[in-house]
């Protein structure tokens, strides 16, 4: 497992480096984790706190399912450990990647009262796993923001329940979730919904202006 | 023709690689390929489903003029391998590039119900193949997008020969593909309809403010 | 001093080219600086009318308390060193960051008449030193620009003064001002705030459409 | 002189690769010139068709003073030479720039019909040789565009004639030409009048909607 652990870890930076570069994740802003073991669950976090630019492989931390520390005793992994435990545990996710960026954040804001947006005829749909077809209509959940963790982590967990087909969610004013069967898998859903929310954002202004 | 195939397969990873960089083929969407041999006919294409911000040459795949994989049985080439084929026979293409951009995708969507985009009298469509002033007026034909590509292809073969003097063309909500007599031209010519594509879109958005 | 000077002077160089890479301190616009020693004050900063796409370490200065040169005499220090001695004497800051960006000029244009800008309810706000929560009100004060330096930067004080909490400044159609513990604190509160403007400024652009 | 031509081509092809980044001479578009020798003039110059983003420093050509190539007769200089050799006449300059941006193509047509475009009260106008103050109004003539050479070269010549403090000036829906006493100094215009051409776009777009 220790070999497995520090080749994530490698991989987790490296990612956020990438997600850095495209303004997804700037300042200490999102957070990043990747399954190391499934039983008993350890997963790979990044730290509380840690510049997303800088971030090296040996700030990333192992924790339980209860998001215990192990790996570095008294280290605070990341403050939403518990929404990464949750998302594992609800869709037996591989890996789970959390950004900020500027569309998604004023997305969940705009479309924040209907809690969800549609999203719906565009071929990018198809690099979500199991779409075969742009015709597909992806629901995003919206969920008000909180720093009440546990109970942010169970709304979550009835969310996940509820749109058993959704492939990530909106925290409000705050930003995406999304999840994938292995890193790689994490990171192409978040390289496509980070796309279709521009693209969306951007028709959005587009048509408003020809009304 | 094996050396011609690997030097084609690195330079398909390059440029995938660039394309990246600038967010026009995010997650596993574009795809691009390259004539190897002309008769018979032989296409470097990527295969389906692959990232293309970690596109490696080894992963790219040599088919023949149905598709079909030569370089390693059971690999499945890109969906749209079809379109590639289709535009390699109806214009002589060296190579073809498919890319989603958000401006191309939106304009897509925006100018679909005419079926087409003009654009007319930038200095930028001098570096189309054969254009040789700014008062050249290209038209971009949209085509609606689906997933049966035989069809496709055949919709795709009526365009190219109605619009003889298209140097790309939009599929509906889904993205650009355009071609030249290599690789180097087929990239310049993505650069400079993305570009126009671009300006066109913010140029509508700043003249529908003005009325 | 001598090698800490050495070390400061590499990480403002480094830091300048990352800026330079968002498009933030094009041109000579911009400048940096860093605290080598309290008592006496001791800063490291950028000479005068550098291109911050291209700075080298060895182009850093040191001044003194009074914007006087010490390490290279004759030279000339950024016009803006007044402002960077009065944040570090009233905020105790370690490192001092000031950028141009396109969203905080255009931002500091609209928002100038009511002398500032609030920000309110987001997520990012918590990368902000000592903001526990997205409940957070952050007030961005905003000074008229000027080129009489003293004065301005007695107006500088008063500000800081009067918005004890505030973790950054605007100059009208200038920029933004931000500061830290230290440099990677400063470069934090730089990729917050500039992140926070361009999202309030493409919302705005978004709801005005909505009406 | 060879060995000034050599580090020159080196130098253009860097900053080509640099513009290429910012999306500001994608595809062939743009061109680059730096001053060999005043007398008899001598120019590096970029040639005619090649991609900014793969350009490399044997690619560029030794002109005369009327654009004859004098580095490899039969090769192509940039169709814009005269154009570039007008500007050194004229100004004196060590090196000219032309770039085609999303902002300033479009700009250049919203303000054609007034034949140019004010840009006053930034700061980042200070960036521009002899601007000691964000008080300074620059007047940015824009030109109709045209494929006669030596006619726009001769209106070229007049603009400037008239417009002795102009640091740049504006071909309609094509791009930027800027200059500078040096490389250096042209590249750092070219930064400076983009990002304000940017910024001047977007708070239109802003003042518009508040309409």
């Amino acid at each position: 497992m220790s070999q497995r652990f520090a080749q994530l870890a490698q991989a987790l930076a490296a990612v956020a480096g990438g997600l850095h570069g495209r303004g997804w994740v700037l300042g200490t802003s999102g957070n990043l984790s990747a399954v190391v073991e499934q039983d008993p669950l350890r997963l790979a976090i990044t730290p509380s706190g840690a510049d997303k630019g800088a971030l090296r492989a040996e700030q990333i931390l192992l924790i339980d399912e209860r998001a215990g520390v192990i790996s570095e005793p008294g280290a605070r992994p990341s403050d939403e450990s518990l929404l990464h435990l949750r998302i594992v545990a609800e869709r037996g996710a591989g890996a789970v990647l959390h950004t900020h960026s500027t569309w998604s954040t004023l997305l969940s804001d705009l479309f924040g009262a209907g809690a969800g947006l549609p999203i719906e005829g565009y071929e990018m749909l198809k690099g979500l796993a199991g779409v075969k077809t742009h015709e597909h209509r992806e629901w995003l959940p919206i969920l008000e923001n909180s720093q009440d963790m546990p109970a942010l982590a169970d709304k979550v967990g009835e969310v996940l329940k509820q749109h058993k087909d959704a492939h990530g969610f909106l925290l409000r004013r705050h930003g995406l979730y999304t999840w994938g069967n292995d890193l790689a898998q994490a990171q192409r859903h978040v390289e496509i919904l980070e796309f279709l929310l521009e693209t969306i954002g951007r028709t959005l202004l587009m048509k408003k202006q020809a009304n």
